[in-house]
């Protein structure tokens, strides 16, 4: 008997921003901004390190534990980028050396008025219990909030 | 306005193999059989170059026509590797210059009597009108059929 199992799902989240398709994708693509809001973003969370890139076929590794928990790591590998328009990512996941997830992101922004509509679409491989669909949304919608933020300061900076 | 789009879509092919999950997985994980079936696989496929790999981390790149048509890429990452019971791998093709597609791609090896029943599940994002769910579909189920034949060709070799 084995105790691997795979609990394949896909959600999507939709967010506005008060912001130009570019200025949302610069957000993206900058290392120091990236490294604010999506690495080191709320209180309580610790960066050991965060390696950006950002063209595809590279690695994006990032590595931070929250409230002196157990290391985890993000792996990204860059799939596709549209400049201002798509980015596609795929990204895998461990807490404490264990591997809880595998994914596929699409990013795609969308310009609605004055603003950007983004649309989030994760397609996961969630291991061994280790992780759920449920709780990988609610981390997703935390960044995105914490992006929100940095698009602010980022506006107050202008 | 852009052409751009993107179709999410996941699908799942269940195979059953008159081998082991060891010998299955092996076909996976020897450069030799791997480019056998999986890159040359039938007649008209011409390949250009295969670079195996088989870490989690690491890409493997595949350039191949058909029948003397555009080139084709293919650049897989190993994203999660479990010996003998799982292998998950993102991956992204162009053709021609453009890309057509990024998926997430999870095989489960199953033992089943003295055989196995392979799981592939593809949870795609098919690019700008450029590729289809159903085409790709039908593209795995080829490829899983070459993979029967390295495995009675790999057992009257034994």
């Amino acid at each position: 008997m084995t105790d691997r199992t795979v609990a394949h799902a896909t959600f999507s989240i939709e967010r506005k921003y008060d912001a130009t398709p570019a200025r949302v994708f610069r957000a993206f693509e900058d290392p120091a901004a990236k490294r604010r809001w999506f690495a080191e973003g709320e209180e309580g969370w610790e960066v050991e390190s965060f390696d950006a890139s950002f063209e595809v076929g590279s690695f994006e590794r990032s590595r931070f534990r929250f409230k002196g928990g157990p290391l985890i790591t993000n792996d990204t590998v860059y799939q596709d980028i549209v400049p201002n328009e798509r980015i596609i990512i795929s990204y895998s996941m461990t807490v404490d050396g264990r591997r809880i997830s595998a994914s596929l992101a699409t990013m795609e922004f969308r310009k609605e008025g004055k603003g950007t509509r983004l649309i989030y679409t994760e397609q996961g491989a969630y291991l061994d219990g280790l992780d759920q669909v449920e709780q990988r949304r609610i981390g997703c919608e935390e960044i995105l909030e914490t992006l929100a933020k940095e698009l602010e300061r980022d506006s107050a900076a202008a």
